[in-house]
């Protein structure tokens, strides 16, 4: 059995997924958070796991990763995707790498248009989703080499293509829900759904005009190295 | 298939679930919250389901309960303990009753202690335990006719005797943790597990002085009134 533990991070409204093979022990936590390391290795410790990788859906901007101290901690091997070009990753990988966590197998899915280093992980009926697809939303699309056109590519060519109740684990949620399927979100996502074309995404993602994220200075190159140096 | 979902207030942080039967779509609605009743109405009607019951896990001091709201606008039956004595409930249940949910069974368990009016609904596996349990907690006993040594009883006889894969669903968490398991908590609950003994819990209960929770004032006898008469 794989086991799937949903963990928030209040102040940037982030999820972090521990994962782990129920007979092996052996486990990934996909997007940790500096400021809930300790948590999350208490965590992990308690559950008596082999905790082997922590993956990113990608190059954060809002928050600063815990790889590196995790990894100083329990020698983990940090993954990324290879357009992040960071240094302190053990591994870069990209569409199609298999990342093996005892008997399952973590295929990794370009889905570029929120950055351009989003990762959706797909395991046993899941997909880890990042910033790529949101519940009944999606990630904005104006830094860190976004592109309207390629995140509607990415989630029309790529997600919802997976059988309708593949469910969702987003990269973060902030109107309290903590997961959906394929299915709905064709159906209810009111910025991809009903079939919106890929001219009216754009248009209206082009249009947002938000503020830049206030961490974005920081997040961007602390997470280059793997959170180990900041400010 | 039976499904859950976990929604979250974070106000009051109090977590909401909706539960429904894959194949006949009749669902349940555990915990409602006053201010989250159009965002889970909605999800309700995309997801195409019957809502039949707003399930109680007890009346609570912290937040408003929206299963009033709830039977307006949807026709459902609300369900809370008998011993809340609640004039707008439909159905007050007790210990050995069951709720039907197409083809499950929703058991309820009484488990009085944080206040006698506590109930866990346990069915396939997962227990909702309210704030009975926590995630490496549990509800404090100092209102509402809480009685520590109660509390005591209902997790050590009740709850810890289950299966230690049953997956805890709680009421509340204040650490970005969403669940837990029976195995878990009896190893690692700093309050309850590795055998502490009933006259050192009650003694540890007894003596946090704690601060009343903010709306209880209002909280107590809104809920008794199905949420529907306030301030």
């Amino acid at each position: 059995m794989l086991n799937i533990r949903q963990l928030f991070e209040p102040e940037t409204s982030t999820f972090t997924y521990l994962l782990w093979d129920e007979k092996t022990r052996e486990a990934a936590l996909i997007d940790s958070v500096d400021v809930t390391v300790a948590r999350d290795i208490k965590l992990v410790n308690e559950l008596e796991l082999k905790l082997k990788y922590t993956l990113e859906t990608h190059i954060h901007a809002d928050h600063i990763t815990g790889s590196g101290k995790i990894r100083e901690q329990l020698g983990t091997e940090a993954i990324v995707h290879k357009n992040s070009q960071s240094d302190c990753a053990d591994r870069l990988v990209s569409d199609g790498d298999i990342i093996e966590l005892g008997s399952y197998a973590i295929l990794v899915l370009d889905t570029p248009g929120h950055t351009d280093t989003c990762i959706t992980y797909q395991t046993d009926g899941y997909v880890f989703t990042g910033d790529t697809l949101l519940i009944r939303g999606c990630g904005r699309t104006d830094f860190q080499a976004g592109d309207a056109g390629q995140l509607y590519d990415s989630i029309h060519n790529k997600l919802f293509t997976l059988p309708d109740d593949t469910i969702i684990y987003p990269g973060h949620d902030y109107n309290g829900f903590s997961s959906s399927t394929i299915g709905e979100e064709k159906a209810h996502n009111p910025r991809l759904g009903n079939n919106r074309s890929r001219e009216d995404f754009v248009k209206l993602m082009n249009s947002l005009d938000l503020e830049p994220p206030k961490n974005i200075a920081e997040a961007v190159p602390g997470n280059l190295e793997c959170g180990l140096k900041q400010g």
